[in-house]
């Protein structure tokens, strides 16, 4: 197909079609005249695979560049894969100071909870940061998330963990495994998310509405 | 206090205090001198709310501006300044393309699936286009979220949000029902999300990393 036809098909402007070309993250077509090229259904596949981390997943180009280039790399496991999403997911290590005490303290407390859980979680892990980051947030307004409070996400977490690595096996190919490694990362996150503050919501009305 | 110690108290630079009192995110001090003032455990405090909000909360000073505007309006209920933190948080509708037939349909069956669950939720709630937006990336993708994968994501939003909306009833004052309110809703955002993530390494280890 030509480039206009590619474009009606991914739902993607033709000049951002060409951005991502120049900027590698699309591969090329095939050449059929000096300016013209002819497109297939992996260009379909790799410019939805784009917009969709893009948004809803709110990866930066970076971080779509570096996904997708694991994506390519046949050497590259799933398991690592999804490390590479959840990296490219950030938040990074920016928001850490490590010679705040309390930093320290709460990051401890983390690291004591997911032993507790047994949970296996490399020590590097951007999201063992990202918990501390919020508990010290909350700790530091006077409201510290409570044990219970705690073991209450994480089970509600691994629930969902189990289905989306679950179904991560009922790949049949590696192309496959890895893109649904990656969406399973970042785009059921959203999902989650919306879920949660429509429950929220429900909740809140059931509870609340009478009182108004 | 003087802002020096309010600015050690708080872990915010005198710099953005001043900031934040000329953007009126902050009350002004009791006027001791032409340029003194005395600030008291009431500013420390909405320093680190809006600290919070703004990272690892991740709401702009215009949300964070919104939010506690509701805050400090003595009229604001809880079920509706729970509503207001979550327009906050976003996003808003400018994903959504109204006259799309796929968004419409997919928007069709997030409001069935809501209804067959049975929880009340206005019909203008923004996670209602949250949701559409990223179901409408994965069935593009060729990777329909099933209703059995979308159930187990709701059971587990829903035991998060009936702890979180639970937690609640418990605040003994207005200020303190309200200020929980925010956080529940903005703060507990990346304590889920972070917990999802470390679950998430953990299964996939568990799975994957014996045929590495």
């Amino acid at each position: 197909m030509r480039i206009s036809e590619l474009s009606r098909r991914a739902s993607v402007p033709v000049p951002t079609i060409k951005y991502y070309l120049r900027e590698k993250l699309l591969h090329t077509g095939v050449a059929t005249g000096a300016t013209q090229a002819e497109y297939d259904g992996t260009h379909v596949q790799r410019l939805r695979l784009i917009r969709a981390l893009a948004d809803p997943g709110g990866l930066s180009l970076t971080a779509i560049r570096r996904v997708l280039a694991a994506i390519d790399d046949e050497t590259t496991d799933t398991h690592t894969l999804l490390g590479i999403a959840q990296y490219a997911l950030g938040p990074g290590a920016d928001g850490t100071t490590a010679t705040d005490p309390e930093w320290e303290e709460v990051r401890g407390d983390v690291d004591a909870f997911l032993a507790e859980l047994g949970w296996k979680v490399t020590q590097f892990a951007p999201a063992r940061n990202q918990l501390t980051h919020a508990l010290l947030a909350l700790r530091r307004l006077g409201m510290p998330c409570s044990r219970d409070h705690l073991h209450a996400y994480a089970r509600a977490a691994r629930s969902v963990a189990r289905a989306e690595i679950e179904q991560l096996r009922e790949s049949p190919t590696r192309t496959e495994a890895v893109q649904n490694a990656v969406v399973a990362t970042v785009l059921y996150e959203p999902v989650l998310l919306a879920l949660r503050r429509l429950a929220q919501e429900h909740e809140s009305a059931q509870r609340y509405r009478a009182r108004r």
